[in-house]
C-alpha cells in the first residue's frame, strides 16, 4: 500500500486531525495555500469522482460545509472559504485518493493566496489545528442545545 | 429581486440549461474558464455555505458529480474537473446566491485554463450546451439498464 492517505488513515503517517468519524478523517494539508487549509478525506480508498460513491461525494462536502463555518468562526477569523475537489490529474489532483480542499480566506488576501500557492507553508500547525477544533466543537455544542 | 441566478430560475433572464430538477439548475457559466464550465444553482436563494441547508450543499454536489462524469464521457473529452464553491466574497464569490462550478479539464491544458481566467468566452456555448446535455442523458440511460 503506498497511499499516504490511506496511511495517514491507518495511523501509520503522521497529521495534524482537525475531526474523524468512523468513515471520514479532515486533516491539515501539509502545503497550505491558506492557514488552515483542510482536506476532507474519506477513509475507504476510492480515486476520484468516477469511482467514488455520489453519498460519499456528498457527506465530504457538508463536512466541508461545516469547517468553513467553523473557519469563519475560529481564531482564524476566516471571511470566506474555496471548496474544491479536483477531480483527475488533469485538475491538479496530486494524491490519487479523493479529497475535498476547504481553504480558509480573509478579506483582501488575494496576494497572499497567490503567495501561497508557492510558498505553501504554515509556520504553527499545531496551533492551527488547535483553532479549528476548538470551532467546530463550539458548532456542535450550539447545535445541540 | 437583482439576483441575476433568481432571475434565469424564473425564466426570465436567458442561459443555456444543461440539466433541472425541481429543486436545481445547471446551467453554462456565461463567463467559462474551459469550455463546458457549469454551474449547479439551487433554485431557492441563499448566499453562501452560512445560510444553506446542508442537504442542499450535498445534492448540489452530487449533481455537479454527475456533470463532471458527464464532461469526460461527452464530446468535451474532459479528462478531469475541478469542483468548487466560492463561499463568500473574500473566496471570489462574484454571484451572491450559492453555486457549485464544474470546470472540465484536458490534459496539458494549463496553459489554456490560465488563458481562460482572462478571456472567459466560448465561441459556441449552444454546441457545448448540447454535448453536455446528450451525454447526461446517456449516463441516466445507462443507469436504468
Amino acid at each position: 500500500m503506498s497511499c499516504v492517505f490511506c496511511a495517514i488513515v491507518a495511523g501509520d503517517a503522521p497529521a495534524v486531525r482537525i475531526w474523524e468519524d468512523d468513515e471520514h478523517l479532515a486533516i491539515l494539508d501539509i502545503r497550505p495555500f491558506t492557514q488552515g487549509h483542510t482536506l476532507v478525506i474519506p477513509k475507504r480508498h476510492t480515486v476520484d469522482l468516477t469511482d467514488t460513491p455520489p453519498h460519499t461525494v456528498a457527506t465530504m462536502t457538508t463536512i466541508g460545509q461545516r469547517i468553513a463555518k467553523a473557519a469563519r468562526a475560529s481564531g482564524l477569523h476566516a471571511d470566506g472559504n474555496n471548496i474544491a475537489i479536483n477531480d483527475g490529474k488533469a485538475a491538479f489532483q496530486s494524491v490519487f485518493h479523493i479529497h475535498l480542499h476547504v481553504v480558509p480566506r480573509r478579506d483582501g488576501d488575494k496576494l497572499k493566496f497567490a503567495k501561497g500557492m508557492l510558498v505553501r507553508r504554515d509556520p504553527d500547525r499545531g496551533q492551527t489545528g488547535r483553532l479549528l477544533r476548538e470551532a467546530l466543537a463550539r458548532i456542535d455544542a450550539d447545535e445541540k442545545e
